[in-house]
């Protein structure tokens, strides 16, 4: 079937060779299931052989319901027999459904980086092919190279492929290996090349070197090419690779192609690309397309008015089939309309002419100016707005803390940092102190906090802090900086809430999101009668 | 001349839009200045008596050397006349060089957000165009929602476009504004317009929901728009708009066609790209298309050998045409030839066989393992390297550290925040012991430090912290979490050094980084014979 698409990820391959990427087995496979659950057609795992994890990987590899696991490796050594190379023999003797090899495809490539005669790599793609096949049952040929090849000697660059087709290979993959080709070249290459070997064996390979790695992808599915090579949020080295995640969508939804996605599929992608994201410990990006949290955000009363209206004033696609969602934003920017419509969100009843409107709207003006962000601290903003209609309860009183870090050499002449928090607190009227250690000036600030109104409030047993950021404002001014604290919580009985600090001091910074993340988890579990008269 | 492109940057004015973004007038001037002397033909200012910011920056606007200024504004409101519609005055009386007026074409929207027949929408663009020509000498037409608008009603869409260039437009600018539009479309349809309107006077406007901004952009070039609209490094509402620093390498370097850049110009992208990033207050996107960090960034020995025998084998441009630079990376999954490479960057000369070399490669894999980075602290690295080497004197001793927050009422019943510093430091055989206040503790601390060691090293007293970065490294610790500290230092004598520290306490992390710093600046500096016996 022509307009069957084969989606392949290589996010634990190639993706793995990125800058200060280092997956570990655990997260390949939580990895590789998800992609599987998503249904990616091909998983490529990594390079049995070329490291411990992916070697550890390959031996014990997680059970797929759907994607075929693919070892990838290199053509045989010059000089060596298949049956005699141990790189690939170990690619092909770790567990999996497939094998993709890489070989040259630019004759130039085969001159500086092999040093041997064109007619012998030719030889090295035929014999390793068909001894993958033979091994795997399928064999993939990752022609690198292949478009700055092709531009350079048309005929050798065929020649590879006819190769690899010739010796069984199911797919020959065309590679933008440094990323440099425009979408209307690869069009016109893809084309000729479709004219010579059918578009249901061919895939494509493009990295973002030029910021076109997902146009020169769609540009070679419509000149017939039928496997997409990519990662998952683009990870990969230099400029990334082709992002899978924004690659679909249009795939699926605006090219009608038909791939192994279905609309649930579909609408895992904002999870995929947040799962990648959270094993990477990194911040999601907002601005990514499809799935980023300002994809679909609105700023501003008009648009806000207009997508209120008709969202496909505003919207290209509905946000609810990638599993994304309409934001509408709290910013200096915005007026009483966005604010009323986050008050909405928060399942908070207001008259629409209630004078404390315009009240809160001033707070939260001056709040963003002095540095708080309350994009992603939705329960800070709850706060805030309750608190300016007078709705929160004040569980505890904070009296004052004194945090000390002390640096000393210790007994065994080691440099050692120990830090120490002392906390003064009144809950119902009585005072309560006490003192803790941690392993840092908020760990034990944190610690005090929760010794003295665990007993109290023995709901916060269960509150656990699962992310802490801290981001520098204003980074010019160094040491003396604003910092902005930002603290994810989570409690058996509640979903995930996310709360925010400013200060100068970061421990100060830290302390004011702890104290909104603790009273916004009594606020919900605890009574009201349980604060402070 | 057909073959002429002019670019036109919309930063200051639909880049303003960005959730986050907030430029004042210093900084817009400095933007346009800067784009101004890239080769920049249009810089779109901003929407004159749209807010405060604008209405100052076009009240006295920077003189620009080639470039043309443009005022952002709206066609005249419904049931007024030009004359008469004070948002239309208020764009045309600000000092400008022309004028972009954005208008409906998409009947749908006429119907939905203006609410008023079709003809009369006509009228308005009609109206405001030839009356912002009149006043400017220089209209242009924004068409919003024109790809939609084409594809649901190509008459109408292409009668907004005619009634503008009639009224004398010298541009039509066919904006996607949703995003949501392919490449193939683009090229399709911006051809069949092209076969009523020269390409000569269209523009073409994209953004990124598809991750296709780029592509979009260059589609229509191909197809004979030659006007290009786009920010810096894509900024922009939900996922951007097309990247104006991704594409002008592109349209120059390898699509060969003529700008207002030339050589020198495009040699300023890295930079102009970094501008932006400074004036928001943003780490630089390391994996940007031609300008970031990583874009010639070779990790793994394989690669590395390849480029250092031909740099055509992995880098598809050369990265001092755009003002970029090869990168060799220290990472744990590189050996022994990165980091001989970077020993070569810092000007350290060692026998590539000095056994030291494996020790130090251990060392920077274990650093890294606890969670240092080298990639941008080449400072850090450098002493790293030199210590191994036994090549560092010791300028001081930390003998201690003591750092109070304390947080209480005080007279006037406020709570506030006091940090305290005592730090005990051996300099030349002389235990020394100052305290301090700071705004935080890691001021505190650095002040304290200052105060202590600027007597015995005079050259410190110029030596400044001009960024201070924080990341958690492990957010799901929360408040146990290591923190990389990241600090980037200044002295008039030397060129800017970055140092990192790491810890789970960010007193302690910041200290090494303080630390290697200040270290740095001694060994540059001061003479070793000032170092501890």
């Amino acid at each position: 079937m022509a307009d069957r698409v084969y989606l392949f990820d290589t996010t634990l391959r190639d993706g793995a060779q990125t800058q200060g990427v280092d997956f570990g087995v655990a997260d390949k496979v939580a990895i590789a299931r998800a992609l599987d659950a998503a249904g990616i057609d091909y998983v490529e795992g990594g390079w049995p052989g070329a490291n411990p994890t992916d070697e550890q990987f390959f031996k014990a590899p997680p059970a797929l319901a759907r994607a075929r696991l693919v070892a990838f490796g290199m053509t045989r050594r010059p000089g060596r027999s298949v049956e005699n190379d141990p790189g690939l023999a170990a690619v092909l003797d770790g567990k999996s459904d497939a094998a993709c090899l890489v070989g040259k495809s630019w004759d130039f490539q085969v001159h500086v980086a092999l040093g041997i005669p064109l007619d012998e790599n030719i030889q090295l793609i035929a014999d390793s092919i068909r001894h993958a096949h033979a091994r795997k049952g399928e064999a993939m040929y990752d022609a690198e190279h292949f478009f700055d090849g092709y531009k350079a000697n048309p005929d050798y660059a065929m020649a590879c492929l006819e190769a690899a087709r010739d010796a069984g290979a199911r797919w020959m993959v065309l590679c933008d290996t440094n990323g440099g080709t425009l979408p209307d070249e690869i069009e016109a290459i893809v084309r000729q090349v479709a004219g010579r070997i059918p578009g249901e064996r061919l895939g494509i390979h493009c990295h973002n070197d030029t910021e076109n790695a997902v146009a020169n992808s769609l540009a070679a599915v419509r000149a017939g090419a039928r496997q997409v090579q990519g990662t998952l949020n683009g990870l990969g080295e230099r400029c990334g690779n082709a992002n899978l995640i924004s690659l679909i969508p249009s795939l699926v939804l605006k090219m009608g192609l038909e791939t192994g996605i279905d609309r649930d599929g579909l609408k895992r992608l904002t999870g995929l690309s947040r799962l990648l994201d959270e094993r990477l410990n990194r911040a999601p990006n907002r601005h990514a397309a499809y799935v980023g949290d300002a994809a679909f955000a609105h700023k501003g009363g008009l648009h806000v008015s207009a997508v209120e209206k008709d969202p496909r004033t505003y919207e290209h696609i509905d946000p609810a089939l990638v599993g994304n969602r309409r934001h509408i934003i709290v910013s200096d920017q915005a007026g009483r309309s966005n604010v009323l419509a986050r008050l909405r969100d928060a399942g908070i009843e207001i008259e629409p002419d209630d004078p404390k409107i315009a009240t809160l709207v001033d707070t939260v003006k001056r709040r963003e100016f002095d540095g708080y962000a309350y994009d992603g601290a939705e329960a800070s903003f709850e706060l805030l707005a309750r608190r300016a209609l007078g709705r929160v309860p004040e569980f505890f009183r904070l009296d004052g803390f004194r945090v000390i870090d002390e640096r000393r050499w210790n007994a065994r002449a080691e440099l050692v940092t120990l830090s120490e928090a002392t906390i003064k607190v009144t809950v119902d009227g009585e005072r309560h102190m006490t003192v803790s250690e941690g392993n840092g000036p908020v760990n034990a600030l944190d610690t005090a906090l929760r010794k003295v109104l665990v007993p109290a409030f023995p709901v916060l047993e269960a509150m656990k802090l699962v992310d802490y950021k801290v981001r520098i404002l204003t980074p010019e001014d160094a040491t003396k900086a604003v910092t902005r604290v930002m603290i994810e919580s989570d409690h058996p009985a509640l979903e995930r809430w996310a709360t925010v600090g400013v200060s100068t001091n970061v421990i100060d910074a830290s302390y004011n999101a702890l104290h909104d993340a603790i009273t916004f988890c009594l606020m919900r579990l605890a009574g009201a009668e349980a604060a402070v008269a």
